[in-house]
């Protein structure tokens, strides 16, 4: 599995299936996982391992881009030198593909992984876990809240982003094994659909496109997620300023809360016919 | 929502749904999330933060054990010395319950969160990020492989885990958002099922009952899931010596060869009359 230099996004399997009180030996394929190393530096700071994250190859500087945004290490792609492969002369070829280096022109404007303040830290001082209020949560978070755009938003335009992603999703189509999401204009235009084993990475993926350049988008974003609409989606998205996150999913009490001391919409279990408003109704027409 | 001192499982969130072209006012149940902080404390070591983690309240102290045996801290109930709610003095009753300390009696076994080495420290020497073998992961796996009993497994059986598991989802039903994990015996016997936002947590908290007394299971044990068969799961899995690991979703490469290394049995798409063996189908009858 590990001898091309570069992973494709899928890998094949042998396989035996049951389907009809029958079994069959057949070749099936599955979604690539793949560690990536995220390493920083910055004017002055060598590079140092910020992250390791188990991700589906393919967008990796959109990834690591993506994933210093909504850290709060970059503002924007001015804060950007450069995003490239590690070339390290004790890694091989192939696992120079696994590390990405993220230069900035500017000092870091936060630590990465400060999410939850003094984890790495010796400190018993409680962070996130004791705080009895969802403005300490706020304080804690990565990536400060960005100002969500207030405007008015069209309930069908949103209720059927879902749908038109699930449309973009090749890799899902071959192997039933990935999470999607997109960013979308609140017309109804989805301009980035990215796939990832894991939900935050896709997230991360779409984020890092607009920071790189490789999509671009007018107007207050929307966030689009195949998946179910936890605390670090949100988080996520209430740090890129995001004006509406719209998923397939149930919410969770938490990205309820945080939703709502953002002022971002939040629409959850948008499939078919359906849709509901956690947050934000009177912002909807 | 934070002002009972107890969180529920659930919480009343005020919705607007859409359905059927009409839209309607009502009340809808969301799945708890709050933040959990887990300390280590261990013979003549002060207890300290060792990891946050979002969850569904409930079953703390056994997600708290749950954890530190997959991540190889404690090998089995007798390194156990208690586990408790902290009460710090400058800590809420309602804090209090969002803070649980493990104490070990024996030496740690292993620092957690050691899963990528070198993630905390500012080294750039890459752990798992270069490996270019499946054996340098193992190497790098929190919690050592335990010898995964190579028994014959009946088919049939494993294919039916997770639809008898659904019947048992009870906040599923009414939330629609949480995961579910639950250990059986060979024969079929689910001696424990748990509900989470986390899939990770589901897994730690059905070990962690088997690790304080509060389930027990005769046999080689078998890992039910209703997610996707990623890195991480199958890695609690491996770590935790169950002989086969049955999914709802798909698996990744990764976890495929995690499983083969382990010569641990893993089947996906398990749901319906459907099953696809991945791993191990020379052990299925």
């Amino acid at each position: 599995m590990r001898s091309d230099r570069r992973p494709g996004p899928t890998v094949r399997a042998g396989v035996r299936e049951l389907r009809d009180g029958r079994w069959t030996a057949h070749e099936d394929k599955v979604v690539t996982e793949e560690p990536l190393e995220v390493r920083l530096a910055s004017p002055g700071v060598p590079a140092r391992r910020v992250s390791v994250t188990m991700r589906t190859p393919g967008h990796d500087f959109e990834l690591a881009a993506g994933w210093m945004f909504h850290e709060g290490v970059l503002d924007g792609p001015d804060d950007l030198q450069q995003v490239a492969y590690c070339t390290d002369r004790d890694l091989t070829p192939e696992q120079e593909l696994n590390v990405v280096t993220v230069t900035t022109s500017v000092a870091e404007r936060r630590t990465p992984g400060g999410r939850y303040p003094g984890i790495t830290s010796a400190s018993s001082a409680c962070g996130v876990c004791g705080a009895d209020s969802i403005e300490e949560v706020f304080a804690g978070l990565a990536g400060r809240p960005r100002t969500v755009p207030q405007v008015e938003l069209d309930a069908d335009v949103l209720r059927g982003l879902p749908d038109a992603m699930r449309e973009r999703q090749r890799l899902f189509d071959r192997t039933g094994g990935l999470h999607a999401a997109g960013l979308s204009t609140t017309a109804g235009e989805l301009c980035v659909v990215r796939e990832d084993v894991g939900r935050h990475n896709a997230v991360d993926k779409v984020s890092g496109a607009l920071l790189l350049g490789t999509a671009s988008l007018q107007g207050p974003p929307v966030l689009v997620t195949s998946g179910r609409l936890g605390f670090e989606i949100v988080q996520k998205a209430v740090a890129a300023g995001v004006t509406a996150v719209v998923g397939v999913g149930a919410p969770t009490s938490l990205s309820v809360e945080l939703a709502r001391g953002a002022s971002t919409v939040l629409v959850g279990w948008s499939r078919g016919g359906r849709a509901v408003v956690y947050v934000g109704a009177d912002r909807l027409v």
